[in-house]
């Protein structure tokens, strides 16, 4: 490990942070909401120590891959801390573990909340609530695309060729040129969804924050009542267009974008997303029908709203789902583990893994009838290696351990068994709302601080596909 | 598949059925409790059936590993069919759905009950019920070391070269050596609990049964209040130990009792399967004191049982642990997911695969940071085949779609969030009592009948460990 490469690297980022705070002062002027000097303070002490950082730390090093990993998980607590001071310094969020709750949230583009109320605070904070989501949706889609399959990370060495741009064994340039490909497409959506939701009525502040909170799939709203708020069908339509755009593998877009739309259809796990999504809010609707609505067209809007905020990982709200049958807030808290496509800003186990899960056990069973039969896993019309999928294994033996682990510890906080394993759930797969006292209707406010340190971890953990976060536990990982 | 030769093997496992529908009839007779004549009947019908099956299908093929599949399921199933007899014709269960769930979770070693009222039924009804437990850890003891480690099912292969007797290329005579030295321990350790028991002041029909159902990790008690109705610290340890000893493969005891004890500590499985009951119960003591119980003494009693009883699958109760603190049920929960060791009567996943699952994630972890480092999951000092790890992978995989798919189906059938998922693990674990309406204290009967009759499924697929069964829903299996 060379510990001052990447310190340097850190402080590279920390300067773009910095920048980034300067964004919410427009708002902030425009709307007299006195919060002005609050990004200008955080922003120079974010300023005053990336170029600390990047100028004390000097190394002629190359990045290798275990930088990568520190990189990785220490960009996502750095931008952290820093990224709290505005809610420290303007009073919003005045406790330290609650700030940095709300930021990580931000960043891993959870989008769960210890605020009671939202309405009422400074506009230009909740624009920087927002602009968390989007910063950290466009690390995870660099990250899941270049980072993590470079580092090998549970399994998304399959996404590798995916990529567009040059295929070079050496970090950086690939990262670049992957970063303005894909960044290119995520800037794009967020403007499209911008205007949409402005035709919907939204000001440009509204629009922009939850086309920020849907691109990200976040699940910040500027409003109490989440996107309930509104009460109009058009943008429940249109946020649920946006948030199933935002669970799907980035480079699928970008191939779109080039005019090759096929690509999508020749993709498995897009399909495969897609019948979920489908299938989920068919089944939505069917139990929800002349239960919890009347109208089929209503029961349509909100079901499939539900089934896309919460598969894609986002968290928006329209309906209090815990008062669907009991069924449906089952099915919705199994999709909570699946999660969004790879490559996409989506959370959870991904689509991908769950798809060659089962597609493993189920070439196990056909081994047991055909012993001499060789049979490999495939996705799409490619065999999947070997070592690709018992890294996917390994991934799925780590979250369920993980998961029953915080479990314990929430359980251990206070919390009763749904609300414990159902907070874990909802942050580990980055979703935001769970169920039980952190459903839809509810906040994380209530948690005692260990729990809320718990989730924190639990959160970066999802985000980082668990083994960046881990390997860094392995004495040998410091060692030179 | 050799149909022809499966139900010749299954009439002459019914012939072995009908002989113990003769055992409950002395008891019958003792009592006089009216029941002799159903036990007579139901002996003849099984004989009848089992002749007429055995005669009907002559074949002179060999076995091979599709029949062996055919055989351990449908086994099961007929026994379950035909058990269920006296239950129907006593009276006692008057509906068939439950007579059959009573069966299923009898033969399994489940221990789930629909029986609201268990004192007063007849005394030979009761004690069938505990020896339907007993005959079925039989079963579950050889299958599990000879027969499915043959047919490679889900890892089990892994404890092929631990079985005593003679490793043959064929079926038949490694299971049959098999059987006699193993059961030989079965017997020897009822036939010492019986003892104990009665020396704990148990009448030998109630030390029977409850032996039955300890040896065998069922659960079933004669008593309404299961063990607690005894009310006896001496009475409580005694089944605490023996339910200790059914969880451990039964190999270990095999060698103990030819003076190798020094075994047990070189069996990894064995010194996780004792750290998680001595580490669990510790932590149930811990949480225990002062909240539920003053006397140190008295909460190692009841937390010591609970644990146990849970780990092991067994699901006798001395206490009702839905009263404690949220985090002991939280981890009682997850108990039941683990299950007993390998080769033991005890159901979950085994606390070899889990073991093995967390050392896969290890390595995957270590060659994150040593791509190059060759290092293979070791088990003791023997490597695990790379074939076996795929296999146990793909039953976690499996078993969690399971639950999934099954929780589900008891959510669809009205029940609550908690009671689905609980009642989904107890009876795939083959545990028994679960959490909220089928907690310690309450039992199956509410279930509608499509919810018990997924459960029975369950408790099938769980006991045969998952593969046995679905491998039958393959069309290829079928054809020749």
């Amino acid at each position: 490990m060379n510990i001052l490469l990447t310190f340097r690297i850190l402080g590279a980022m920390l300067l773009f942070l910095a920048a980034a705070l300067l964004v919410p002062i427009p708002f902030s002027l425009y709307f007299s909401d006195g919060a002005t000097g609050v990004f200008i303070i955080s922003s120079l002490i974010t300023l005053m120590t990336g170029v600390l950082l990047f100028l004390g730390c000097r190394s002629n090093k190359e990045l290798s891959v275990r930088e990568g990993f520190a990189v990785v998980t220490f960009g996502w607590i750095f931008y952290t801390l820093f990224g709290a001071l505005p809610y420290l310094l303007s009073g919003s969020i005045p406790n330290v573990v609650d700030a940095c709750f709300e930021t990580m949230s931000g960043f891993t583009t959870t989008g769960a909340t210890i605020l009671q109320v939202i309405e009422g605070l400074p506009e230009s904070i909740l624009l920087w609530r927002s602009l968390t989501h989007w910063i950290g949706g466009m690390g995870i889609i660099v990250m899941s695309l270049a980072i993590l399959p470079m580092l090998g990370v549970g399994g998304m060495q399959l996404f590798k060729a995916e990529v567009p741009g040059p295929t070079a064994d050496r970090l950086k340039p690939r990262i670049q040129d992957t970063a303005k490909l894909l960044w290119g497409v995520y800037v794009l959506l967020t403007s499209l969804e911008t205007g949409l939701l402005m035709l919907g009525g939204m000001n440009f502040y509204e629009a922009l924050s939850h086309a920020f909170a849907t691109l990200a799939t976040g699940g910040f709203s500027t409003r109490n009542a989440s996107v309930a708020a509104y009460d109009s069908a058009y943008i429940d339509w249109v946020i649920t267009a946006f948030m199933f755009l935002a669970g799907v593998n980035f480079t699928l877009h970008y191939h779109a974008l080039r005019g090759r739309i096929r690509e999508y259809f020749r993709n498995e796990e897009f399909l495969f997303y897609l019948a979920l999504t489908v299938g989920v809010t068919g089944i939505l609707v069917f139990f929800n029908q002349g239960t919890t609505y009347s109208s089929l067209l209503q029961n349509l809007r909100y079901s499939a709203f539900q089934t896309t905020s919460i598969l894609t990982t986002t968290g928006f709200g329209t309906a209090d789902y815990e008062t669907w049958p009991v069924i449906t807030q089952y099915l919705l808290l199994f999709l909570m583990f699946i999660g969004g496509c790879a490559g996409s800003t989506g959370g959870g186990m991904k689509v991908a893994r769950i798809l060659l899960l089962f597609k493993h056990a189920m070439v196990q069973l056909y081994r047991l009838i055909h012993p001499r039969a060789v049979r490999l896993v495939k996705l799409g019309n490619h065999p999947v290696d070997r070592e690709v999928m018992q890294a996917i294994l390994g991934f799925f033996a780590l979250y369920m351990g993980i998961f029953v682990a915080a479990s314990f510890l929430m359980a251990a906080s206070g919390m009763d068994v749904v609300s414990a394993g159902a907070s874990v759930v909802a942050t580990l797969g980055n979703i935001g709302p769970g169920l039980g006292s952190v459903g839809p209707v509810d906040n994380y406010s209530h948690i005692v601080p260990f729990g809320k340190t718990v989730l924190i971890a639990c959160m970066l953990l999802g985000r980082l596909e668990v083994f960046t976060v881990l390997v860094l536990f392995f004495p040998s990982f410091w060692r030179k």
